[in-house]
């Protein structure tokens, strides 16, 4: 919590003047009579309209899915909003609010978590959803914030990772790799800063993974190309924990095999050269590092010509029978099945 | 987790594969083409319907919620289920669907988390709700757990805080303080347990206030009995942080005042006597105790006679105009303004 040093701190009060307090910096979402200081978020249904309803939720826990020592608060806030919403992009749908429950213990001044609502609040701005539920807990045990993030989606319009079918072209957005490179970095730069205070960071020809590991974008861009180009997708995910854990979701879900070519796996140059110089395969980060939150998506072959007009879209393998497993065709044209530490049986 | 002793555990494996058996225990929400393996929940609106969907979440935390030295994990699933149901049903609504993230440290045995979400899966067999949303995630930090319910109501119907009007008279649930009771009574044993491990429990009269912080219900019951004798009160919430704070949300949100009288106040015989012989004030405790999950609500003068039908509800006070503030009416007719710690500025 860098933001804080120098600054005259607040210790925030009570439970509800601080749900008050941070509730007020943000759009009300009041239609009349229930809003944010209700008991429940009250999601109105468009007039006459059939969409399901879609909602997420994430838990993200101190020490285990960030590190504040490193990660900004507000950039922490903006993030976690970016990966709850990332599950409604995923379903195809439209992003509509978000929920947030926090988890605080008494060293969060009230500037911290206006910091970290702060990022949550431009989240908010940018992408068009509302906050609609807000809560503090205390916490004996740092930081837990649960994040959830509501959507909806016409029922003939919703994706999900059953779906995939023989033949079908495997599509990833963005690149792979880069956010979980980032962290390493990060990583590495703590953990010298541990042996010798006096170390100066050395993170400035980064900046790119940097970013792509403390403050991914929902892909909306992708989801509206997708529909602008009339490709719809047999199935879709979010690549959150690496490229072989998102492939066998959806793979199992849709009872089929694959195969991924490690040629054709979109790695960022940089990226790549500074896994190089930390002695790591790019491939393997690519395949199970995560961090990524792109989305994976397969898509019939007739829709080739299609995808080929949306920008920042890769294909990167073919979806097979089920019997055929789900595999990595390597450069020099091997075999390996995939695997991701998450699957362990 | 005395549940444990003398059994042989299994270490839970992979986050995936731990996820699927756990789902695979549940009703499955699958609908054909999304289910509880995909990224979100989907609910599907009922067709032509323009009810509003309601969602609450709440983030447990141990040893802040709750001490799992003396509370069984198949009630901690049940109650913390209740809990996110109760908010639903302070808004008038239907409970149809719940969600749940876990934070698990490795001392969780895969047979601690089916005893959790055993109790979770009684929950939702006894009150027809789906679990449609279920995650694993590791913790260093003890148990965390955001849980979600989901419901829905017709906008014509829904409740919330707003709304209390003058001379409303204000109606609460069941009975107040002894839920707080029985967590008194349970830490002391716990405190008499860790200065003399031989000493022996003494809960055998304690039956009663032990089982209403262990195990809660969500009144589902005064929301029909209200439906059916038609009466449709102006404001709702759920006592969760003692009737003081309860009343403060309705008379902020309202805009209103209010009188409680102390002689009203429902107070179970076995409790009062507990607390009399802890040398506690039972008011005290029901108005700032908390754990109760009861309904407090506001209805007009005219539903006195309907009201009067309804099992278990007692009437408390009456809604007064703001300039009176909000007071307790002490037995030798004192007025005190109702305080609650969290609503300290």
């Amino acid at each position: 919590m860098t933001e804080d040093i120098g600054k005259k701190l607040t210790t925030p009060k009570g439970k509800f003047a601080l749900e008050k307090h941070i509730k007020e910096a943000f759009e009300n979402s009041d239609d009349g009579k229930s809003g944010i200081s209700d008991a429940c978020a009250a999601v109105v249904a468009q007039e006459g309209s059939a969409s399901k309803k879609l909602f997420s939720s994430k838990l993200f826990l101190e020490n285990i899915h960030f590190d504040l020592t490193y990660f900004p608060l507000k950039h922490l806030g903006y993030k976690m909003a970016a990966i709850a919403v990332s599950d409604i992009l995923a379903m195809n749908g439209t992003p509509t609010g978000l929920g947030m429950s926090l988890g605080v213990s008494n060293r969060f001044s009230l500037e911290a978590l206006e910091e970290l609502m702060g990022g949550v609040r431009i989240f908010c701005k940018l992408h068009k959803v509302k906050l609609l539920q807000f809560e503090v807990n205390t916490s004996l045990l740092g930081l837990a914030a649960s994040v959830s993030a509501f959507g909806e989606v016409m029922p003939d319009k919703m994706l999900a990772r059953k779906g995939a079918k023989e033949n079908d072209l495997i599509c990833v957005s963005g690149d792979l790799a880069s956010a979980y490179t980032g962290l390493i970095l990060l990583e590495r730069e703590k953990k010298a800063f541990e042996a010798d205070p006096n170390t100066q960071p050395d993170l400035d020809n980064y900046h790119y993974v940097l970013e792509r590991y403390l403050k991914p974008e929902p892909r909306t861009d992708i989801i509206q190309a997708l529909a602008e180009n009339n490709v719809m997708p047999s199935s879709m995910t979010v690549v959150a924990n690496g490229l072989a854990a998102a492939a066998l979701h959806i793979c199992n879900a849709s009872h089929v095999g694959c195969d991924l070519y490690e040629g054709k796996l979109p790695i960022d140059l940089l990226t790549f050269q500074t896994l190089k110089e930390l002695d790591i395969v790019a491939t393997t980060i690519a395949l199970n590092g995560g961090e990524d939150y792109e989305l994976l998506f397969t898509i019939a072959q007739k829709d080739y010509d299609s995808i080929q007009k949306i920008k920042d879209v890769s294909i990167v393998g073919y979806v097979k029978d089920y019997a055929s497993g789900c595999n990595l065709v390597t450069n020099d044209d091997k075999l390996i099945p995939l695997t991701a530490q998450e699957f362990a049986e």
